[in-house]
């Protein structure tokens, strides 16, 4: 009797495995992202397959509420082995989707206030007497969130029988920049070339980008500029707006909106006329045409980026107008159609010899209050560029009339490119929580926008998202897109427990490798501040490219250019002094930071040499001098490295072989040029310091001269 | 009974159907390329499985064995749905791999002679009276052939009881050239950037490169040029170096050697000499060292790639020397090591103001017999530039004493990039089958060296291999891929039968998907040529691209760079004349074939206007005027992308959506721009002519200004 049925059923087993095998080979690189949807263990599967065997939408779903129900049966097929089913009669194990004015809502104890326009709830509630889930939510948008909420819960292998959760961003704007060029290149990118395919556009229609768009509103990340902000006006062309068009109808159904970044020179290089001055009412004319036109097409559109009088590009300072009158004049071109100007205040003057980190402070603090309602000024989490340590920028709290938006990058330009591991969360949780001694409390509050009604609020994250197939150059790099996403939404998610989340979704919910996975991100940032820039240094990479040491750089053309400006190493001492005896950078800051960073006794070790030239023998916190202090972090972060890789191989059960081989040939190179910046670092610091190693320390591998004979031509993600 | 089998049975279904629904989202991405290994249709595979149940390796197998019997147990367990066992005992079902000298051989009926190094014969056979299918050759590369012969034939849906095969290529060297840039571009490149990804290497061995390996392998390929033959000298230092070996590791196992483009001034910029002179001791030299190194770290490195003293490139004739001394100084560096030198003739010349067609033999044939013997002359199928139709190259034939490498280019850098469909199978047969008029016979047969003894033989074929997820930038490219490598192995095999296996493979087995595909693929070519560069037109395109039309274009600094010298369309008529009354390139044609491309009346319609200037009023063979049957090319070019697309319709049923959707929008846009080919190119000829358009001729869509402002910035693949 059995044997037809076996016979039957094993012809069907082959079958399937056939289909299996190939697709096999490559299924594991990366692409899946966090959105891996891997089989739960069995007995976590069946304990909640019984609660998710449907999906009820609300009436009339739109085209978001469809995608978030794709989205759930992808997502419950991968863990528990079934899709639901779409129902339209109440079941027990029914997923239930509730909007705002459904009656239901009260019956399952569902309260939306607060949750404003994007959160959600998500309730394990009974509902005419039958056990339901509900996701409710003011919109289809929060819908969606929750329903990544959801798939986020159960892929960490949680249970759903008490599930009552509420989440809703604190910021609007949670907005990728794409430093994408027309021609396919991404500056300081390291996985690939841009994902837009600008030839093919608009009559191809890549899938990938769907599967971008799923990405990142799993994430919260309702917004993407998709060119450089070093810009090219050819993207405001009709050609080149067809092809953003074309982008924008992949991305609506996700809830992400398109933005442009605008060369402020546009209307000269494209629109004939003479000049790009904010004041003349034909340039004026222009840009409220080219916005007409965008929104014809786009309606959603999102708003410009500006990158405006900076590293030569073309500004309003070009015709002795402020950044205000700049801002405010695309502004009034986008507020009919509800589109907002992100100005940026990464303001790097190609004249000006001050210290550096003075420059955006001293050209847009005055400036506050006289911005428009519809621009948010975006400034860079520290004064210089994304270094892998920096103090918060002291524009936070100091333009209490202005809304401020956060740039955080994701990319890791000046942090070991795609092969080191620099879980990022933690750098950007360091920064949100700082307090920036002014009334609007810490940074996260004052991208908040805490206290001032609905204004504008924002967070960009420069992207590190490229055509590779695993998006991002390493699994590891995956993980910086997501904690960024998560810390947008939420400012208040601590960065290990992101790092928990994105470990058990990526590889495996088991604890066994969540841990050793979490352990690693949580050291990752501070190995890398330690062995490239510790105690407060910055900016020590050689020349054309920002990947590998050259502290002893100094001869290039302008002064801010060179590593020796920013250490100011010689045989008395190290550091910039940017206290009341030197740049006095500090005064930027509230008073209370001023003080606490004007003087050494202060200033955490770990900042130290930001804001203080201080002898080799100068005593750390720690007792340590400065000398024995600097190169006990260069070995610190040396040996972090290879704590990580230790940590790694314990992984090996719960991944894959693909994407452990890969890690751990990115761990041997993380670990080689960690010992590559710290000889480098020390057999220069001692030609300079003429001090002795410390007891213990072990000299360079090889002599200085062999350091500053390397050369890396054609290093990726170059800016020209 | 059955109950509790049937629930374990279910449960395994659908761990199994878990595991391939998100590796299946993306399984038909093209990445496989024609090694899919689709199940065979189960009556099929039903009466091969149990003829391939084993595979026996023979006797102390290398790692060429192995990867040949983990290609057949891939390729089985993909078409039969089961992977054959390793076995050292014979049993039915097996197959057996026999290397010369197996006394098994003479059992088998198997003749290895005749086959060379890497031929191999197939065969169904009795060994000790167990039914056995051989694989026989000299060694294992012709094992790995043998192999995928196998495989190839399987994936056809073909029967291997009566099995009895013999091949082995008449060409020694298969070889790729990539034009990949140090810095990730490659020229001419429409589908990504470059595999290699130097920054990550060595350290970083992408599997794909195995993939790689695998898809050259199975068409006979072995051997790659990593570089650009616009080369930088970088590629030769020792960094570079230890990355190529790493390369060279992963293919050597599929029998694919590793050459490289050298810049013939590599000694003054990266050897500190102050000369490159061929007849300098201390170059000749420096060459000597530099291949020592190379060979040291690759034993089998392949040679030099050499572009010369052509647009720009630097060359023996910058000291007065000739490109044999150049190739010699080469060649005699890397004879120790059995090395080769290709050294191109495509000789464009920035000075020589003559007819462009004639430069090559005017500087190349001269030198016949001046070479070494592990030198070889690669020279493109045509003397001007991989145009859509060119006579063949008038070298072929002429250099008698010298051996002749065919350059072709795969990459469709004048056929409409990456979404045209051209299959170039058809181009490639009608060079190689091309009688040369000499006593050499045709263009294959001087390819093949035919009664030259066994001196050195090559055909190349210019990549369009990039990093995009389907290698060649459309499903349809990977065919032209293919059929470089199954030419190359054998220049008689029929176009069309080529068109079939690659069908087949891609697709489906089924004749109702093979038969609309090869359709498709046989008429492809013709359809560019015609709406492109009909009735032997050619270098029409606009200028900084080599994608769209520019017949008017007559405005840039050099003649030759013009599309107005190509044509030379005037009032009057139109044409190059290249007969005794003009250029007279006919006269570097043998003189059967100089008379009859000499006169336009034994001139090949195909060809007409590439030899001759004629009157609009001309007469075709076909009785048409050339005026209207100038026009009515267009049209029919622009009819037989329609009759494509409505073909591709027809094999819905057989192709995933994925590919299919995608190869739709690719016909779509190839449609339109045929159209728009055409209707640019009329409008110009029609304001040249000033002749009324032939009755039941559409008028262009636009005017000519149109098609004259259109611009196309960032066009993919750009040589600069």
């Amino acid at each position: 009797m059995a044997r037809p049925i076996i016979t039957r059923v094993r012809r069907l087993l082959i079958a399937m495995a056939v289909l299996l095998l190939p697709a096999a080979a490559s299924a594991e690189d990366g692409f899946r992202l966090w959105l891996r949807y891997a089989p739960l263990a069995e007995a976590e599967a069946a304990a909640i397959r019984p609660a998710l065997t449907a999906i009820m939408l609300p009436p009339e779903p739109g085209p978001v509420a469809a995608v978030a129900a794709a989205e759930l049966e992808r997502g419950l097929a991968g863990m528990v082995g079934r899709a639901p089913i779409r129902t339209t009669r109440l079941q027990a194990g029914t997923i239930l989707m509730l909007r705002e004015g459904d009656p239901r809502l009260r019956e399952a104890g569902v309260d939306l206030r607060g949750l404003g326009d994007e959160g959600f709830v998500l309730r394990s509630a009974s509902v005419g007497s039958v056990p339901v889930t509900v996701i409710g939510a003011r919109t289809e948008q929060g819908l969606l969130y929750g329903s990544f909420g959801l798939l986020r819960h159960l892929g960490q292998g949680r249970a759903i029988d008490v599930l009552d959760l509420r989440s809703a961003p604190k910021v609007r704007l949670r907005v990728l920049n794409h430093w994408d060029n027309l021609d396919g290149h991404v500056e300081r990118g390291y996985a690939g070339d841009s994902l837009w395919d600008w030839w093919l556009l608009p009559d191809w229609r890549d899938p990938r980008l769907t599967d971008y768009a799923r990405a990142n509103a799993s994430i919260g990340i309702n917004g993407t500029v998709l060119n450089n902000v070093n810009a090219s006006a050819e993207i405001l062309t009709p050609r080149y707006l067809e092809k953003v068009a074309a982008i924008a109808d992949m991305l609506r159904p996700y809830g992400i909106k398109v933005y442009l970044s605008a060369r402020f020179s546009a209307p000269i290089e494209i629109g004939g006329l003479q000049s790009a001055d904010p004041v003349d009412p034909a340039v004026g004319r222009w840009w409220a045409q080219t916005a007409n036109r965008i929104y014809a097409r786009i309606p959603d559109f999102g708003g410009f980026l500006v990158k405006a009088n900076s590293e030569g590009q073309p500004g309003p300072g070009d015709y002795g107008r402020s950044h205000a009158e700049g801002a405010n004049m695309l502004a009034r071109a986008l507020a009919p159609h509800g589109g907002v100007v992100m100005w940026r205040a990464f303001v790097y003057s190609e004249t000006d010899a001050a210290d550096r980190a003075k420059q955006a402070y001293a050209e847009f603090q005055p400036l506050d209050g006289r911005f428009d309602d519809n621009v948010i000024v975006q400034v860079k989490n520290g004064a210089i560029d994304f270094q892998p340590r920096e103090p918060f920028h002291p524009l936070f709290g100091a333009m209490p009339q202005t809304p401020l938006m956060l740039e955080l990058q994701i990319t890791k330009e000046y942090l070991g490119f795609a092969t080191h591991i620099a879980y990022l969360g933690t750098l950007f949780e360091e920064v949100l929580d700082t307090d920036t001694g002014h009334p609007a409390g810490t940074v996260a509050d004052v991208v908040a926008g805490s206290g001032q009604g609905d204004r504008l609020t924002g967070i960009a994250g420069v992207a590190n998202i490229g055509d590779d197939r695993d998006w991002s150059g390493s699994t590891f790099n995956q993980a910086n897109w997501y904690a960024f996403g998560r810390l947008a939404w939420d400012a208040a998610l601590p960065a290990d427990e992101i790092a928990r989340e994105w470990a058990a979704q990526t590889f495996s919910p088991r604890a066994e490798a969540i841990a050793p996975v979490t352990d690693i991100l949580m050291m990752s940032r501070e190995a890398v501040v330690d062995y490239m820039t510790p105690l407060g240094l910055a900016h020590l990479m050689a020349t054309d490219h920002h990947y590998g040491p050259g502290p002893w750089v100094g001869d290039l053309a302008r002064p801010e250019w060179n590593p020796t400006y920013y250490h100011r190493a010689d045989r008395e001492g190290i550091g910039f002094d940017r206290s009341v005896t030197g740049s006095n950078a500090v005064s930027q800051y509230a008073p209370a930071v001023a003080r606490r960073f004007g003087d050494p006794a202060t200033t955490p070790d770990n900042l130290l040499l930001w804001f203080h030239h201080l002898p080799w023998d100068h005593r750390l916190s720690t007792g340590e001098t400065l000398w024995a202090g600097l190169i006990a972090r260069y070995d610190r972060g040396v040996a972090r490295v290879a704590e990580m890789d230790r940590l790694w191989s314990r992984t090996r059960p719960f991944v894959d072989a693909e994407r452990h081989a890969k890690t751990a040939t990115f761990l041997d190179i993380q670990a080689n040029e960690a010992r590559w910046w710290r000889d480098a670092s020390v057999a220069y610091f001692q030609s300079v310091s003429e001090l002795p190693l410390p007891p213990g320390a072990a000299p360079p591998a090889h002599n200085l001269d062999h350091y500053k004979s390397l050369t890396f031509p054609h290093a990726p993600g170059r800016g020209d």
